[in-house]
């Protein structure tokens, strides 16, 4: 029997509905990652995938066979408990910024492998790039030596951690495989575990400006992760967090740098100190080091976070002190009329900060440091007519005007009554 | 919006199971025939029409999507009526060789373009080529002159007959999207209607040597080809016949050419005869020169096929009168015991046959012009222990072993009160 003939065996079982066995999986993940499965025959396995797809033990042999294509990086030198976060993606999602250093604060080791953004959702990594001098990619012996010497370390996860994972993903994108839990679980899961954290803590965004827009899907994507996590011996738990409204008051780059600071010194928007706060307790209770509420908010306020944050730029050859660099042109958009900020839309803010430059359409593409859109108010908000609503920083401006449409229908202004506060944590999952 | 963008959303909306737009299914049909869309791409969308199916309009549209992508021939010069047939394939189903001369011999064209076998069933054309001399490549001129002076062509479909659809069924044939009834009867009827006949009859094989294994998945690929062939303009009626047992007494390539030949000389096996005269029937009647029953079968016995036979081998180059190859090994398998022979298992001879060397693994393998099995009962005869049940035929006497497990299981040996005699025309829908 060749390759061609046993792939079309493994497809033809998932699309008439059948389970996987491990060998199968193993077998098409390894093939088709060394080139021997083609990537039609990938692709049409995809689909089967998403249309039929697959249990607990399938997911996790497909995760286990991702790992299996590369490293596993081990951490155990260290001699202290290591712990990572991972947010499935959202508007103005700054956390890793503010959260990796103020857990790393109370010893704990914390190695965040972060990713780019594509489309509306922003990347850590292009955040952390607009500061000047900032290096996203280490090797893994110098990640081993940041953490051994400062305790955090946010960069690029490396080539060799999951590469078939990398060669999927790219392919999932041009044929319409994305949306499938199993897929996204597996291909998240698969770096994580990969990446050697002994415990890990989910960020699962539900809503407008999310992956998952219904609780349920976000429900059963946490739980699949939580599940592969504590499978492969990872202590995982997962939070489910509001994203129909945009976290903070920035979408973009530099702009959500410097409210990262802002929390780092004590101030900072309310929704982002609670939801670092939340994370942090996690993490650090997961990784076995537990801290109380009022210990967590003070190290945020008396610069214990702070110091360990400017440790962590320094080391990854950025200047804490250099100013973050600022978008060329601005224009303010103004309130029409006097109320109180009864909705603000995460997706159409994510879409007007990408159109203005803080987001890429393509991987590879530049983005542009200092764009984005600045909010001034927030649901719950009084605002009165005149007053700018957002503030749009690009620069090129010819890009003002789709940005403008976009956040048209974003928001509406109505009266107290008509505003429904949202939970920003919704559900725990362990 | 570029053609990757463009590709994700056709896929994604057959993805979720909605109904594609005649605008996306033209573009994406042509996108794909000029390689501006990826196969990747394409794989993913087969899947998804496997898995979701298609409407009458849309599979209407994605034939004619195939279609557009070539040349559609024109017979209107003939100045008589055309008729064409063919058989979704099964097991000793060399019936084109006695019907197209057949039907030829009646005044009307018979433009009979047909394919190569893969698998277990065979191919018109291979059975053909053991015919000394024969040529089965004909130029478009070639088959308009052929029509015009003989009045029957059997030969391969040029390569400007919907070229998307060659290119189509190849990529499905390695990711597992063959079996999915809008794709197979959009891929047969653009290549029928490209051919440019006037009527169409479809002889849809139903049971285990068929492609349609059930009663109910036979008639709604036989419906949906009528349909296609109607809204088309080409007059098509199709019979739904049975193949759990193969036809005739041979199965392989000269073995079939001799079958044919003995039916065209008056003789050969029952349910070759009355299959082809019911198939021409329905043919001389869809093409308006309609034939009783007694006329038909007088064309058979009287030689009036057979002249016709002989004047479209020469005309393709062929020699009527030189021998057929013969094999060089053979070896009878007995029967173990005796009683009435109640089941003949059609898929398991059509392997069989395979294995000897009749067929081919892949496109472009040679097939063995003399193999094949040929059989000496029928469901419902008497057979006697230690009496040969089949004779296999090869050149490579190492396949025997194969040959003979495969056939192990294939037939039950009990009394006449086992035997169910099954009608070999089942329906017909027009």
């Amino acid at each position: 029997m060749n390759n061609n003939h046993t792939a079309v065996e493994v497809i033809k079982a998932k699309r008439d509905g059948q389970e996987l066995s491990d060998e199968q999986i193993a077998w098409i993940v390894d093939a088709y990652t060394k080139g021997a499965v083609d990537p039609e025959q990938m692709s049409a396995l995809a689909m089967a995938i998403f249309l039929r797809g697959m249990n607990r033990r399938e997911i996790a042999q497909w995760t286990q066979a991702m790992i299996d294509s590369g490293i596993r990086l081990d951490f155990s030198a260290l001699g202290k408990p290591t712990v990572d976060k991972h947010s499935t993606g959202g508007v103005g999602d700054m956390i890793t910024l503010t959260l990796a250093p103020l857990v790393a604060s109370f010893g704990v080791a914390v190695p965040q492998l972060s990713g780019r953004g594509l489309g509306h959702t922003g990347g850590t990594l292009d955040k952390l790039e607009s500061i000047p001098g900032f290096n996203c990619s280490l090797s893994d012996r110098q990640i081993l030596a940041q953490l051994q010497a400062v305790g955090v370390v946010v960069c690029a996860a490396g080539d060799n951690l999951a590469p078939a994972d990398k060669k999927l993903y790219a392919l999932r994108d041009v044929t319409a495989t994305v949306e499938s839990i199993p897929l996204i679980a597996s291909s998240i899961m698969s770096k994580k575990i990969a990446e050697g954290t002994g415990a890990l803590i989910l960020d699962v965004k539900v809503g407008s400006g999310a992956f998952m827009k219904s609780r349920a899907q976000a429900r059963e994507l946490a739980q699949t992760m939580v599940d592969l996590g504590k499978d492969a011996g990872v202590n995982t738990v997962a939070l489910l967090t509001n994203m129909d409204t945009p976290l903070g008051y920035a979408a973009g780059n530099a702009i959500e740098v410097q409210q990262a600071l802002d929390v780092l010194n004590g101030g900072g928007p309310s929704d982002i100190v609670e939801l670092t706060i939340s994370l942090a307790a996690e993490m650090l209770q997961a990784a076995g080091r537990p801290a109380s509420e009022p210990e967590i908010r003070a190290a945020l306020s008396n610069g214990q976070a702070l110091i360990k944050w400017r440790e962590m730029v320094a080391a990854q050859g950025g200047d804490p002190d250099a100013p973050l660099p600022v978008a060329k042109h601005r224009r303010d958009v103004l309130a029409p009329k006097s109320g109180v900020l009864t909705r603000l839309d995460a997706l159409a803010v994510g879409v007007a900060a990408w159109r203005l430059g803080a987001g890429r359409e393509r991987q590879g593409d530049p983005v542009q440091a200092g764009t984005g859109v600045l909010m001034h108010a927030k649901p719950g908000d009084a605002v009165t007519a005149g007053q700018p609503l957002f503030t749009l920083l690009t620069d090129t401006p010819d890009r003002f005007a789709a940005a403008q449409a976009t956040l048209e229908n974003a928001y509406d202004i109505g009266n107290e009554s008509n505003h429904n506060p949202q939970n920003l944590i919704c559900e725990r999952i362990s």
